[in-house]
C-alpha cells in the first residue's frame, strides 16, 4: 500500500493562490456584518481581507492585510484548552465538558439545562467558560500564562490583551454570566464567576494578526511539534483528537456545513478570524469582519474553500 | 513544502495488525447488549467479530467472521444519499435536510418540530426518510436500484434484503411513522408514508458482510473510483463532501466521540457493523453485535481505535 | 359566615344582555381567519356569531345564530372525556395522562418526547388521541357510543356527525397521525392507530348549534346532574375536577389568559364555538368562526367577556 | 335565576373542622423533605403544622401551630404582584412578563430563551425577579414599601425580613442569577442585577405565621377590599385576575394537580406554606415544612383538600 498524494503546490504558486484569493475577497464585502454587540468591535472598518500560512516547517506565506491586528475572539478558546490540556488530566477536564457538536448556537442555554450543567463541548461558550474556570482554579496568574503561551506559540514576544476589548465585554457580559451562573448552580464553576468571567474576556480580547494567529496554531499542522522554535506543544494523539475536535465542533452550528465546503478542522472568533489546519502541511489564518448569521466571516470562509481548491488535497479525500 | 507520511504498513504487518484486533475482541463481549427493538436482530447471536479492509486498488484483506452476513441498518443511509447524490440536484436535496450534526439521539423528534420539519442530517432516521421519501418520488422501483447499487459498488451479485428483518420493521414501525407523518405535516414528504416506509425499511434490511460492506465503500477512499470495477462513482468533490459529513454525523449523537478517538469519517449500523474512510487509502469494515448506549458496537470502534493507533496515519495529523 | 352573592341578573335583564352581545358581534368581524387546515371548515362562512344559555334548571336563553349548527371540533374532547370518566377507573385514566397546563400549543409533539409519551392533559390533540384509544379499545361502537351520549345530555336526538368533516380530516391526518404513533412507539397506545384517528376524527366532526352545546354542557352547572332530564352525569367531585381541569387546561396555551380575562371553566374548538361553566348556575356556548393565532374563537371571547362583566359575578371572586 | 349555594358551616362547625384536620396533619409526616438548598432552611423542624382562617369579615379562626412564624417564600410573589399592580400600569407590567401557566419547573431557564427572555408568568422564579426589577426600578424603597405594604394588608406591625434567610439565599443565589442574567442579555431587566437579587431575597425573606399570612391575603377574598382596615386594596376586576392567575399558575407544574384536588386559587412557598382563596369567603394558609418533588407542603395540600371537602362549597361546583 503505498500514499500518493496529488502533487503539492510549490512556493510560487501557492503565494499566487493566496494572492488570488486577496483579489478577489471584496466580492463578498456587500453581505454580512460586523460583530456589534459590543462598541470596540462594532467600530472596526469591517471591508479588510487578510490570509497567513505557516507551513509544518515554520515557513510562512501571506497576502493581503495580514500583519493587521484584530480581535480574535472565539479562536482563543483553541489555546485555552490547548493550556487546560497541557496541566490538567483528560479525567479532570472532559468529567466536566463533552466532546460532541452542540446543535445550537453558540451561546444557548436550553443544551446546558437538559444536560445539567455540562457544556457539549469546549468551543460553545458554556464549554469555553468551563476552561477558563479550571485555568482560574489551577493556575495563580491564568491571564499572564496563556499570554505567555500564545507569545511563545507565535514566536511573537509583544502579543498582548486589548483592555478596551475586555472591558467592553465586561460591560456586556450578561449572557455569559447566566451561563456561569447557571453551571455554577450545577456545581460545575468553581472560581468566583465575576473571576471566572474576567479571565474568559481577557482572553478573548487578545489582538493578534493572521501571521501571528497562524504561527501560533502551526504546532497541530506539525504533529505536536512548534515549528517557530522546535518544541513538543502535543503529543502526536493530543494533535489528533484536537483536529478531530476542531472539525466537529470549530464552527458553532455550522460546523456541518463548514466541514462539507472546507473539510479542514477549524475554529472562527467573531472578530472575523478563522484559523484551519491541513494535517502534516500548514496552518491558515484568514481575516475579514463581514459576519454571516453564524457569527463567521463571509469572506473568510470563501477563501478557505477557494485555498482548499487550489491545493488539491485535503484530509477528506 | 513535502508531505511526508509515515511509513505505511505492509501487507503482512496489516494482516497481522487485523488478527491481533480480531484475537483481542471478545474482551468488549462483557459489554453491551444486542439491539433488540425487533426479534429479528435480537437473535443474533451476540459474540462475534470480523473486520475487513478494502485498499484503494480493490485488494482486500479480513480477520475473524468477515464472510458472515448480518443487517447492515443504518449503514443503508449512505448508499441512499449517494444514489440521491447521483439522481438529484444538491438544491433539490439540501432544500429538504440538513448536513450539521444534530446533537440528538437518532430518532428523537422534538429537533424536527423545532426546525419545522427539516431533519438535521441525512444520517439521523428522520434524514433517512426524507432520502427515502426522494427516491421513492423518483425512482420506479427505488428498493430494486439500490439493491442493483450496492450489488455493483461491491462487486458482488448476491446481495439482498433480508425480507423478514424488513417485515420485522414495519411491524415496529411506530415511531419512524411518527417522524414520517410529522415531515408530510409540514410538506417534506411527498410520496405517501406507507410506501416510504417500505422503502426505508427494506433498506435497513440489507444482509451484508464486512468484506462486502468494505469493497462497496472502497470508492469514497479512492477519490470517488470504485476500485473494484473502475467506474467513476462520485466526482472528487462530492467523495470529499460525504466523508466530510460521515466524520461529523456519521455516528449520532457519538459522532464528535468517535471523531475524538478514531479520526475517520465513519458510519454505525444497530446491526452492530462499522464503516470507516482512510482517505485515498482504504475503506474498513467492522462487526460485532453488541452496542453502546448510543447503538454502535463498542467491539467495533474498540478495534477501530486499535486500527487508526497501529496505521500510524489518519486524516487528523 | 354569610355568603352575599351579587343580585342576579333576571331572565329579562339577561335576554337583554345576550342581544346586546349579539349585536355588538360584528364589532370583532375584521380580525382572525377560519380555520383553514381542512377544506370543509375553510368554507364556513366566516362572519356569524350566536350565543345562548342553559340555566343549571334547565332553561335556555339564546341570541343571534343560535340555533346554526356547526363543527364543535375540540370540544367534544370534554364529551369524550366525560365518557371515559363514567366506563374506566381513575388510576386507567391518569396514569395514561396528565392533568397539567401544557404550556405549548395545541398540537406540539415537543413535550410528548421530553415526557415519554404522556401527553400533558386530556384537552391537547395528544391528549385526546389518548382518551380515543381509551374508548376504542374499552367500548364495541366507540362512535355510536358518543353520539348517544351527546345526544341524551343535550336531549337532541338528531345530533349527528359530519362525515364530509372526518373524511376531510382522515385526508389531512398527518399531525395527528405523527403524535398517536409517537405515542405508540411508548407503549401508550393499545389500538390500531388508523381505528384511533377515526374514531378522534369522528368526535371532532360532530355538528351542533350553540343551544345544543350550551344543553349538553348543563349538567357541569349543576353539580353533576343533567337538568334536561334529571339523570346523574357526575357526582359532585367529579363535576368538581372537571371544571378545574377546563379552568387550567381548557384554552390550550391561552387558558392563562382566558382564566385572567373571563375567569370560568370553558373549553374552544377551532370550529369557532366556545364552552364555558358558571359553576352552579349555567353553561354557555359562544360561537363566531374567526380564530386567534391560538385557535380561539376571537368575538366568541369578547362577547364571553361581555357576559361576565354584566353577571356580576364570576366563581373567582 | 336563584343561588342556592350549600349551607355554610357555622363559626363552632369550621373550628371543628380545622382542629381534625391538625390533629390529623401528622399522618403525612413520614412523606416529603423540608427544602435543603440553603442552611437557614434546612434547619427548620420538619413535623409542623398550622392552619388559620381569615373571613371575608375579618374574622380568624385557625389550630395548630398558627402563631410560629416561618419563611414565606414564594408566596411573596403574590404580595410583590399586588404592589406592582398598584403602582404600575398593565401595559408596564404584562408587556414584560406573561400569564400563562409554565408547563416546567419554577426555576426552569429553558423557555425563558425559547421565548426570549419573557417569563411565563409572575409566579415562577424569572416571572417574579421581573417583578422585582420593576418595583426596584420604580420605588425609592423597594424593601422598605413592600414590608409596610404586608403590614398593613396583615394588620400585624411587627412582620420584618429574616435577615439570615435572605444573607444565605444571596449565598446560593447561583440560578436566579443565571435566570437575571439572562433576562438582562434580552433587555428586559432594567435595573442593576445584584441589586434586584437583593431585593428578591428580601421579600422571599419575610417571616409570617398562618394567622398574619392568612390576614394579608383576606382582601382577595372580599373583592379588593382589606376587612382588616377597610381599606381597598384592589378592585373587583384585579381581585378576580388575580384569583385566576392564582388558580393556573401559582402552585408551579402541579397546578393542574392542585386545581383538580383543591379547585382553590393558592400560592405556595418552599418555607411549607400555602395560601388559598374561597372568593367572596375567606383566604386560608396552612404551614407544614415537609414538601412533595413540586416544592409544595404535602400535609398542607392534605389539610386543604379535608377542608374543601368539608366546607361543601367551592368555586369549581
Amino acid at each position: 500500500m503505498i500514499d500518493t498524494p496529488a502533487t503539492p503546490l510549490n512556493q510560487e504558486e501557492l503565494q499566487a493562490l493566496l494572492e488570488q484569493l486577496a483579489k478577489e475577497a471584496p466580492r463578498c464585502f456587500g453581505e454580512g456584518r460586523v460583530a456589534s454587540y459590543i462598541p470596540a468591535l462594532a467600530e472596526v472598518e469591517p471591508d479588510q481581507f487578510g490570509i497567513a500560512v505557516c507551513h509544518a516547517d515554520g515557513r510562512v506565506q501571506c497576502a493581503g492585510a495580514a500583519s493587521t491586528p484584530f480581535s480574535i475572539q472565539s479562536i482563543s478558546k483553541v489555546h485555552a484548552l490547548v493550556l487546560a490540556m497541557q496541566r490538567l488530566t483528560p479525567e479532570e477536564i472532559w468529567s466536566r465538558v463533552g466532546r460532541e457538536p452542540s446543535g445550537q448556537a453558540f451561546n444557548s442555554i436550553v443544551q446546558l439545562e437538559v444536560e445539567n450543567g455540562i457544556p457539549r463541548n469546549p468551543f460553545i461558550n458554556a464549554g469555553a467558560l468551563m476552561v477558563s474556570d479550571m485555568l482560574t482554579s489551577r493556575l495563580v496568574m491564568p491571564q499572564h500564562t496563556l499570554r505567555e503561551q500564545v507569545r511563545r506559540l507565535a514566536a511573537t514576544p509583544t502579543i498582548d490583551f486589548d483592555e478596551r476589548v475586555a472591558r467592553s465585554e465586561m460591560d456586556h457580559k450578561a449572557r455569559n454570566a447566566a451561563l456561569a451562573y447557571l453551571m455554577q448552580a450545577y456545581g460545575n464553576i468553581h472560581s468566583d464567576v465575576e473571576l471566572v468571567l474576567d479571565t474568559y474576556f481577557h482572553y478573548c480580547a487578545l489582538a493578534m494578526n493572521c501571521v501571528e494567529l497562524a504561527k501560533s496554531f502551526a504546532f497541530l499542522a506539525n504533529r505536536g511539534v512548534n515549528p517557530n522554535d522546535g518544541t513538543r506543544v502535543f503529543s502526536e494523539i493530543h494533535t489528533r483528537q484536537m483536529n478531530a475536535l476542531l472539525l466537529t465542533c470549530g464552527l458553532y452550528d455550522a460546523a456541518g456545513d463548514f466541514a462539507w465546503r472546507v473539510g479542514l478542522p477549524g475554529k472562527s472568533g467573531v472578530g472575523g478570524g478563522i484559523v484551519a489546519i491541513l494535517p502534516r502541511r500548514m496552518s491558515i489564518c484568514v481575516w475579514s469582519p463581514r459576519l454571516d448569521s453564524y457569527g463567521n466571516s463571509i469572506a473568510g470562509r470563501h477563501a478557505l474553500e477557494g485555498l482548499v481548491s487550489g491545493l488539491r488535497f485535503t484530509p477528506m479525500g
